[in-house]
């Protein structure tokens, strides 16, 4: 997606360690009006499936998410992370191990919101090592719904997480395919 | 606004102890149909204000915040619990205690997405003490920016945030307002 390419090169940033930053506009600062073009292109590469939920984790999914649901008249539901009192009755659980925050932590989904005859689009703001989204994926897997495929704003293509995905035959879409970060300077997959 | 007030008598779910759930619909699984029009009505009772921003806090607030965003057509920004190691640089801090989950967070703002030149609109799902609410207000003051308005999607009336906000002298629209729950009977606010 070019626009999106575009904004990554004008406003993100490269810190030390080759980290890329995209919080001006996407996952602390969000630009509604480009996630509204991200969500259009979700649309577009998801357009022949039979959608009838979107899932995503808490938190930077969310906003991504519902701005998307817009285009495929669908609810969104949220994975959650960690037991909240206010969240009773059947979960489903699964683990995932945040590399930013360097924990694991139990993701939860109330059984109420995800069975057997949705069809499932996932939606995420980064793929990196993949945990999030695997987690997603077992929680699908769980619920007996069916996997119709994920989008994600930005892949690092030089981690495992998008090989891991598509090796598992899982229609994987991400927008910007980032595959090496050397020297401040980004290289796009073509 | 009476859609929301129809919507929490037909799907929320009163809990023992009078606790009202209305994850079906605002803060699990999210009917973006209703967070729209909910979008439109926050739009129509700030219309006046010069809105640059909308703030809100991870996690539930962030997707009505962005499907609200599109009204104002002006950024997101989120506020963080705990601090995470990729976000760096100079950062607006302040603590909030939760009731659901029985701890205190630390709340952290990128310094970058806030300044004295901002008219910001709070929004969040749910006001019962205050506690979120009044962290967001306290980063909009250490911030400098003008404080326009605060948006609350279901306020618990029988708590005291609402009174202690308003007392504040800030503008509060709360869409619905829940002046009891006894015995699973609902009583809005006219």
């Amino acid at each position: 997606m070019q626009l999106l390419k575009d904004r990554i090169l004008t406003d993100g940033v490269v810190k030390e360690g080759n980290i890329l930053k995209v919080d001006s506009f996407l996952n602390h600062q969000m630009d509604i009006d480009l996630i509204n073009e991200v969500g259009k292109e979700f649309k577009k590469r998801f357009d022949h499936c039979p959608i009838t939920k979107i899932l995503t984790i808490e938190a930077s999914g969310i906003g991504i998410a519902c701005i998307a649901a817009q285009y495929f008249h669908v609810p969104v539901v949220f994975a959650k992370k960690a037991q909240s009192v206010n969240l009773d009755g059947e979960m489903y659980t699964t683990k995932v191990e945040s590399f930013t925050h360097k924990k694991v932590y139990d993701v939860i989904l109330s059984k109420k919101f995800l069975g057997p005859e949705d069809h499932v689009l996932l939606i995420d703001d980064f793929l990196a090592n993949g945990c999030a989204l695997l987690g997603l994926i077992d929680i699908v897997k769980k619920s007996g719904a069916t996997l119709e495929g994920a989008g994600i704003v930005i892949e690092k293509g030089f981690q495992s997480g998008g090989q891991t995905i598509r090796d598992m035959g899982i229609h994987l879409e991400s927008l910007a395919i980032i595959d090496s970060i050397a020297d401040g300077k980004l290289t796009f997959r073509e």
